[in-house]
């Protein structure tokens, strides 16, 4: 029989109404012959309170007391997932992270896994028809025993890893959205649902911020060629032709894209700052003097772009930065002027970044040229312009940001006939 | 360094605040030079919490999956308060039932405790001075690697066998009161706490309706020798004297109490009710032809009093069950009546029990003829006696019942000077 990955967030299983609607999707994958095993978020809301308590207990708090706590809202989930799919007659029983067990590294609070063991779900499947219900975003750690969690988000994570441990056909993602759009439609009214989506491509919207996945389990996606579905949790089970494909979006391998496109989305960012510092001494170290102190700040640096020097002595160095950490990043610049060796700072904050992506890019010339065009006739100013293989940025000002997204998303052919 | 076990309510822990109170609790008696074992409930309320959501979720649950969810209540209190300790400057972590490992048989959600292997907790007293706060209420069954429940109260229970397994000197249970008392406080004002009582005893009263320790507890303090001390967790560390005891009540051996009173305490329950069988007939098999019904119909038979018979062909049975039960008995014994052979039943409801609990009864004759005869002083009728080595129960009118504890408690010497 194949097998499938079902994940739910915590959104879809917020009461047991949701839950038992989770069921009968669970049912419908069932009945048309999938082995299945299901993967649940704590409920809407448990997560933030027990965070909440761990707070208010210590507030430096020790991660693996956290771990322990937190790790309660997912076990809840998957023990009524499973009396409700006993309900409706079907063999279900719940899993933790030990139990099976998901072995994971001891970062506490952010632990990765490093092993899911699937034979015994599929020892189930096979002789007792048992579907799985596991507990996302939480595993073991082999050595200490005790319970670690994956960090926000980690349910995608799971149900990805337990996806390649059982060699699943897919793994399916609903959520409260239907799928990943080309951008984000309450900029653009005209972006339409992508059905396939290579893992690349996720990963550079994922990590851009279209909140869809988490840049993890993209990435554990693409090492372990885990085909993965995102679609709507709201649909009603009932609704659902069998005999079509649903709507959602499948990020999987470029090679399973048949017709791709130059582009495939367009990505954003407002809120971010900008800080240049000139006449930058041009010798070895002179970065590790800069980014060293804003790492030490936990100050996330983004762009980077520092120009060939013109005279080989002094050079200008522009990088960004979210506007929160503006003011503290130009302090711990200028207390280490000395280390680094410049002549003054400037900045600004109120940037946004606008990202494209896609795979065809790799093969396309002039994709990025066509898009400085556009933006200039739109008389869009832009400050910085970083390059990858398959995306450009540009630093633009914010008041810009939806003129610039809805220009360049015409231009690359992404609106909706 | 010796050792302590401290069980903490799930009134104890309702709230961080309160949670915060047991921490420094802890801290007492890790100063005082104990090492400490601290069992927890679940913070009140959250367990009928996930009782009723298991409910809603299928009303015939799965109890593997019923204690699944349930058991998280103790997690997150048992990681809480090793957050809130380490926060005051003590080495704490916090452990459940699978970690120690408490391994119990498989009856879910009523599970016995098999084995508690203290080995772990005994290493890291004595290399790393560490506090253990243990999940109580819970354990997992070795074969499936489950999680297992003990039922309510089962808190009490987890706490007393892990006081066996460390050898702890002995086993303080906070509670909402402090301590065992003579009668009902609100029955009798002059009623008085015990210092001391012994198991027995407590075991009576517990099984009697007094409701400061769950009888399997008390049973398993009694079968490994753990003397239990019941006191108040409401009283603020900082006004504890160290060099004094503190109010409560220890339940231990009767060998540890000098001054042995004749009787210790009287117990009592209003909703009782009695159904007497008359002329039965009075032959071999009756009693399981009456009884077996009753059982099957899963009500509780408390009372049973045959007398000898007069004509050797027949006899009276009088038994009490439950006010709540008293129509279903009677149905039950209406429907046996040709199975059992007797000639007409009669009973009432609105009944009470009174019980006399002492040791010091089986060194002394007449206890019971002396209560007898202060009842009637009173003119409170007795309508059935049972005796047992250190109890006796009469059955009365309902309305007489506080009346009947005042006369018992100022005959056996018990109101408070």
């Amino acid at each position: 029989m194949p097998r499938l990955v079902m994940k739910f967030g915590g959104t879809s299983v917020a009461d047991l109404d949701r839950i038992r609607n989770v069921a009968r999707h669970v049912k419908r994958e069932v009945d048309a012959g999938y082995d299945v095993a299901v993967v649940v978020s704590a409920m809407a809301g448990v997560t933030n309170q027990l965070v909440a308590w761990c707070r208010d207990a210590a507030p430096l708090h020790d991660a693996r007391e956290y771990d322990a706590v937190v790790a309660t809202g997912e076990q809840v989930t998957a023990g009524l997932l499973a009396l409700v799919l006993q309900g409706i007659g079907i063999n279900a029983r719940s899993w933790q992270g030990w139990q099976l067990p998901i072995h994971t590294d001891n970062a506490h609070a952010s632990a990765r896994i490093a092993e899911v063991n699937g034979a015994e779900l599929i020892k189930r499947f096979d002789e007792l028809k048992q579907v799985a219900v596991i507990a996302g975003f939480q595993g073991i750690h082999a050595d200490t025993g005790r319970i670690t969690t994956l960090g926000r988000g980690g349910s995608d994570t799971s149900a990805v890893a337990i996806a390649a441990a059982i060699g699943a056909e897919r793994c399916d993602i609903y959520t409260d959205v239907d799928g990943v759009y080309t951008t984000d439609p309450r900029v653009v009214p005209k972006a339409h649902r992508l059905d396939k989506i290579a893992f690349e491509e996720m990963l550079e919207l994922a990590s851009l911020g279209a909140k869809v996945m988490q840049v993890r389990s993209v990435e554990l996606g693409m090492l372990h060629n885990v085909r993965i579905f995102v679609r709507s949790s709201f649909v009603k089970p009932e609704d659902i032709d069998p005999r079509q494909t649903p709507p959602g979006t499948l990020i999987c391998d470029e090679s399973e894209i048949m017709e791709q496109q130059t582009v495939t989305g367009i990505a954003f960012s407002k809120d971010e700052a900008q800080i240049s510092i000139r006449r930058v001494q041009d010798k070895p170290g002179v970065a590790a003097a800069i980014f060293g102190p804003l790492a030490d700040a936990n100050i996330n640096v983004d762009m980077i772009v520092q120009n060939v020097s013109a005279d080989g002595a002094t050079t200008d160095l522009t990088f960004t930065v979210p506007s929160a950490d503006y003011e503290r990043a130009r302090v711990t610049i200028e207390k280490a002027k000395s280390a680094i060796g410049y002549e003054l700072i400037d900045g600004s904050t109120n940037l946004a970044k606008v990202s494209v992506i896609g795979i065809g890019m790799r093969s396309h010339a002039g994709v990025a040229a066509s898009a400085f065009k556009a933006l200039a006739e739109q008389r869009i100013n832009i400050l910085a312009i970083t390059t990858s293989e398959i995306k450009f940025s540009v630093l633009i000002n914010a008041p810009q940001t939806d003129q610039a997204v809805r220009t360049l998303h015409t231009l690359y052919g992404l609106d909706q006939a």
